[in-house]
């Protein structure tokens, strides 16, 4: 078992990492939130919840938790208002008390509705993140952003709500389907690429053991990586400013997933080809040679990922969906460079600037 | 104008009182914010938006602010999830961003769900409180207590979420309802009952002021007010225990509010019928002289305040409606007890004690 912690005074956490560990979960939870709690809520999806609810929940039972079971149907077009609405209904019922945990089982979706469930139910609850997707491991289920989705736009609506405790089991992501966990890799990469350069050249040497899920290399890979945003998230809790950098990729990998209408590219794909923009762009306007662009761009490809723009996409579109997204008509954007491989910079970039070098 | 500080470190605020003030607000608020902000979003309600928006929208325009003005209807029934997603609509419609501050205008209804979209659309933006009812400015405007009702109960869904700025406006409760004037002396009976004798004392003597309400005493009993809030907040920002003392005659006045459908009563008179129980109930079991319990009743009732259980209402009833308000089936509820006027004692007692002295 590993173990990292993130040290943010009152709010401080663990995260807890190994392999085939999740019945030992109500033991350790009550380790960290003490006897009090006689009851806890468990939310999932429809697609997990089958697979991993049975055990997460039977553990809480065993440590003397009465337990309600919540599920949303799966996917991002149900983090919204309409079932959050449904989960508070459910935990009203289940006569949750201030001292009761909620426990998300899941993906990035699940744990965002839950953990902003978790943040407004009595004024807030504690909260437990149990991520199974690689994504969710390495980024959304750490930090405590929780929020759900508005016609409008994502995350509109949102708190910030530390978990009290994160337990990964990396043995979840054998039921992940294969594009999702490469997918998830793209934020494995950009940890790599923003903070570490060991990490990254690691990836680079092991990516058969990355493509082939070696357990070992696998828990240690995660393990860096929460330990990477654990010292962003211990510097910037609420983003302020510097917690803008685990951005990178993420302004034209919105573009992308907004103009393809989230259909055609799971997130971490958008970030993969946005990182490769974004990466181009750096050794345009800075300091990042051309050799660097282009391991980049290998280890992505070697990973399965995308690093082309959708050719159908015109360079315009991608402009006018970063104004968009950015609310910066004309004006500059706050663009995360890379100055070489494990390091950044800020630039300050207009829209049209930055969708030039995107489609060159 | 009298200024009070809530010291909360980083969620630190000034609480300006004064009568006739409102033109200046915007000035003051970028005093408080700075220059950043270039839109604003004033949320109000039927009853209020007609009297004072225009006076303080026009205020944030003349300071530079692009407002928008959202108005819910009047009613405690309005404080749910479906008006607060109406807000949440013109909020984002507004283009509302991370520095623009939400502005409540209005009673605790609007100061409650303004203030809990304002703690969760963007994740959080900055937060203005103007009460214009005497319960909000001595008691809901101040603490950060934000949130909306639940079918199953009031206040189930909210979160913590401190104000920028408190103005109050003491010329605002001319506008007030009488009835409504009454109701939130209670509150400031409450005050001086648990926490400041003198204040007791000088509502006792100037009972006719108050009647009336004189601007000059009523300016300094409401800053006596919210000072005494600000101290209770500061010792306990997240009600861990000791804000709980707030809640005198509470336990009693919410089962009375419940068991009359919350139609007959308003918040305060129940609290005042409560008060008076609690205070007979502190007799019976501790150190408060009868003579303490004769003088909070009789100053209740020179305020034109109910001081008696409604006749229809059995103990019985009352006793069930404690124990599912404190889910405290068999078991004991903390409940505050006056050890003298100005001081208060939790005395562990059972749904049915409490009931018992209620009802004699």
């Amino acid at each position: 078992m590993r173990e990292i912690r993130v040290s943010l005074g009152a709010r401080s956490y663990p995260i807890v990492i190994g392999a085939g560990w999740l019945r030992a979960l109500g033991e350790r939870l009550r380790e960290v939130i003490g006897r009090k709690a006689i009851r806890a809520a468990v939310v999932s999806d429809s697609r997990v919840a089958p697979l991993y609810v049975p055990t997460v929940a039977g553990s809480l039972r065993e440590a003397g938790f009465a337990v309600s079971e919540i599920q949303i149907p799966e996917g991002e077009q149900h983090k919204n208002l309409a079932w959050l609405a449904l989960v508070y209904d459910r935990l009203v019922e289940s006569q949750i008390e201030r001292s009761s945990p909620v426990v998300a089982v899941g993906g990035g979706v699940v744990g965002d509705l839950a953990g902003f469930a978790a943040a407004t139910v009595l004024r807030g609850v504690p909260f437990v993140q149990v991520p199974t997707t690689l994504l969710a491991q390495v980024d959304a289920a750490i930090g405590g952003k929780t929020g759900i989705n508005h016609a409008a736009g994502k995350n509109l609506i949102g708190a910030f709500h530390q978990p009290r405790l994160v337990a990964i089991d990396i043995e979840t992501l054998r039921t992940l389907p294969r594009r999702e966990y490469l997918a998830g890799l793209a934020e494995v990469v950009k940890y790599g690429a923003i903070l570490d350069a060991d990490l990254f050249a690691s990836l680079e040497r092991d990516v058969e053991k990355v493509l082939r899920q070696d357990v070992e290399l696998l828990a240690a890979v995660v393990e860096r990586c929460c330990a990477l945003k654990a010292r962003v998230v211990e510097q910037d809790e609420t983003e302020g400013d510097y917690r803008a950098i685990l951005n990178f990729g993420h302004t034209l990998g919105h573009a992308i997933e907004t103009l393809t209408e989230y259909r055609r590219l799971l997130h971490g794909e958008a970030v993969a080809i946005g990182m490769v923009c974004a990466a181009r762009l750096s050794h345009a306007v800075g300091s990042l040679p051309r050799a660097a662009v282009d391991r980049l761009e290998k280890l992505l490809h070697a990973l399965g990922l995308p690093t082309h723009v959708p050719a159908d996409l015109k360079r315009e579109q991608i402009g006018l969906a970063i104004e968009a997204d950015k609310k910066a008509a004309g004006g500059k954007i706050k663009f995360v460079c890379l100055e070489t491989i494990g390091s950044t910079r800020f630039e300050a970039l207009s829209a049209t600037e930055i969708a030039r070098a995107a489609l060159p």
